[in-house]
């Protein structure tokens, strides 16, 4: 039986600031990623995000960034791994108050944007990173690139990691993703997308730009859920791995295997 | 047998920025107000404040504060109820976080500043402070101005509260501080402090400037430790409590009685 | 000759957070308020902001609010006057340095949101703001709510002041606004609002809700620019004024009379 | 007749945490860098530094960094050249606010901690940086390190430079600092920085660690003023400069030769 969980980010909105189709998005995915107050979303949205996480019945975990709401937390930003570790855990901790508030345990962490670059590639910051979770709950999941630095730190801290993989991206020979600044990085065609995924999930492979088969550990499959496009996206490869007989389950249930 | 718990606000650093002698604060106190990061504080501190404290054997609660570390939280915000309810779950969330990696579970919660004074004579806020915490955590206690909404508020949340009294404020005949503006608001003579302290521990009075004797709920005292002074006085009192049989124990354990 | 300034809020914007129809807005209004980087805006958003502005020609004014972003500058803060008054000095000096950029003149400073409110009713805080702007550059029109504490604040401080009225909003017989949480708080009926427009700007009064008949200074007219409702009602008045033989003209060219 | 200019950074405090002995500094130096509050300082700070420049008659620049108040500005951030250059541009424009209500004009902007590393070595970020500075006022000098990116991107730009040298800093052959990890990056012996200051001043050149003569512009040194013995040494190098004939002036005096 295969099985494989879909993620995306909510809870990106800011105060007077309106981001995302979070409502949309959660008829289709089985895990939130949501935003912690560094590089989006704020208390009273992370309060509302969870509520709706729960009416909808989605895992919910949290999404840390860096303290850099001007750049999205988008920007790299040269932290040290004790104060990457620090971050980690205030947002955390954070986002569990809502959790527990709702009666909800957190399933995950994945760390946001340019945290999730850097230590994708940095063992170091990767390690302290995991840690970090640890230390707050070693039930807690890591949601990393496939393949990355991020699964390995994950052994190393002792706590369970999920690999992530991409729809939309271009992958490199290395398992890299391409950049998206150079040709390839994204793939535009839903029909090969859709046949991407499947392929992943089914044999836990992604064919590179070069035509080098690739091995993935194709636990969650990244979703957006910022424009009307992307929405319509998840519905069809949600679809189409219903087709395929793929469960499409929450990240615990996925690493059961 | 008298008990009453010695208080003071901790972990006020930020960044490259250095406030108070937390270190040998500790040494005196029984529970300490960790700053969240909203008015004060930062993750790297509060994890460093943590550890000091566990060091010290001293009792944690989180000190949560309005969103302004330019005013340091003690400015007047217009804020909602649900903002002011949202804003203390995600702080004491965040600060449970350094908690549970030192295996250690938070004690109280102390608002800081402007939001404990508006609180204090606002019952909407003060309730909605208290089922905030209730709903992270119903052992949690609230620490609040004795006699203020502040108690009021936690026994209609179904939350334990401890009053909170000052050794160096004046009192007005309604149990309410004299304001800071006004003649007789600060108590300068120490041995005068000390004594009020003590007849508010074990008679549960304090005299108000006009003379009246005042009904006050003397479970903890608050203390300063941003200057040297008034670490001495910490000491002072600490002796003197002492030798009037009063034992200086922690929050939990002072409302056994 | 018949003169009024159309106003509008503009560059709300915030890094990856989008607000306002600025382009659109820019076709219809004659003074655009420009956010300053406390309440909304921030420096890539201003530089852009100045330039769209340049581009349609329509005169700048700053905008400066409280510095509370998650609460977009309209929740009430208790600054003090010489806090009110350095924080306009610091964003209005912000927003010069690209209008310099672009060989442009700053034109006018309207209080936003909290500060505008609190401002209007406070002769301090109103008188505080208006000597900082004259500090800064004696040329600069403050632009504040007619028959409010601005207009005086900026006589007294030796200032211009540009009298801002409200075609959607209530009058009370005191010639200040029914709160919003009131019956009457809203002109919804477009017609009647551009009618009242009319009136304030030729006869110089409005009509409050119990029929009292009360002086109004129309300099300027408040458009709203985040929804396409509002665009399109910025051009029915526009039109109507042109009908009507009301020069729709800068502030500067208005208070030329 | 030598000449050169002695810099500190001031104007570092926020709210209510106090950083710098400023007043002590300004008895010695003849150009302030004033934080302008993006990695320190605050709006009421900045005017309370730029009255204690007038009143000491102390030249006045900006000390422009990255939003980053938790890391003080000291961690490197991946921001864009448009985004540093309209980072630069919002904090000028926001002290020259300051500068303007004392009828004051600023002479210089050095950038700060990491955005003065980032761009010594980053010519399209000190391009960036210059070309912003001239769009606001072209009579603005960039103080930049000696020899790096900063002194040609202000050619390039179209304004002038100063080369700044450190007292207390070794040197290698290429005319870099020695980095602060590594072996000999700070000159310990308060006798041998006076003497390297003096013969950067007067011959243009210091020895580096490895014996190299190394030519340098040395317009202005570097001081700090964050503790008393820095403040002593500034004491007592301005002392040392006063006999060797070295007039120890502003800026703009500085780069008349």
């Amino acid at each position: 039986m295969y099985k494989v969980d879909l993620n995306a980010d909510l809870g990106e909105s800011f105060g007077a600031y309106t981001l995302g189709m979070d409502e949309d998005v959660l008829r289709h995915i089985t895990s939130a990623n949501v935003a912690c107050g560094f590089h989006a979303g704020d208390a009273v949205v992370m309060r509302k995000t969870v509520r709706a996480a729960k009416e909808y019945a989605v895992a919910v975990g949290a999404h840390p960034g860096f303290p850099d709401l001007a750049g999205f937390g988008r920007r790299n930003m040269a932290v040290t791994p004790l104060e990457a570790k620090a971050y980690v855990q205030y947002q955390i901790g954070a986002l569990m108050a809502f959790m527990k508030a709702e009666g909800l345990s957190l399933q995950h962490v994945k760390p946001h944007g340019a945290l999730y670059n850097m230590s994708a590639v940095n063992m170091d910051l990767a390690v302290a990173i995991c840690e970090g979770i640890r230390e707050v709950d070693d039930e807690l999941i890591l949601m990393g690139l496939s393949g990355s630095c991020h699964i390995e730190a994950a052994r190393k801290a002792g706590i369970r990691a999920a690999g992530e993989v991409f729809a939309d991206r271009g992958y490199q020979a290395d398992g890299t993703l391409i950049p998206r600044s150079k040709p390839g990085a994204m793939i535009t065609d839903e029909n090969d997308a859709v046949a991407r995924v499947i392929r992943m999930v089914k044999e836990g492979v992604v064919v590179a730009a070069d035509g080098t088969v690739v091995p993935v550990q194709a636990d969650s499959v990244c979703l957006h859920g910022d424009n009307p496009h992307a929405v319509a996206f998840a519905e069809k490869l949600r679809h189409a791995l219903a087709q395929e007989g793929v469960a499409v389950t929450d990240l615990r249930t996925v690493l059961e295997r």
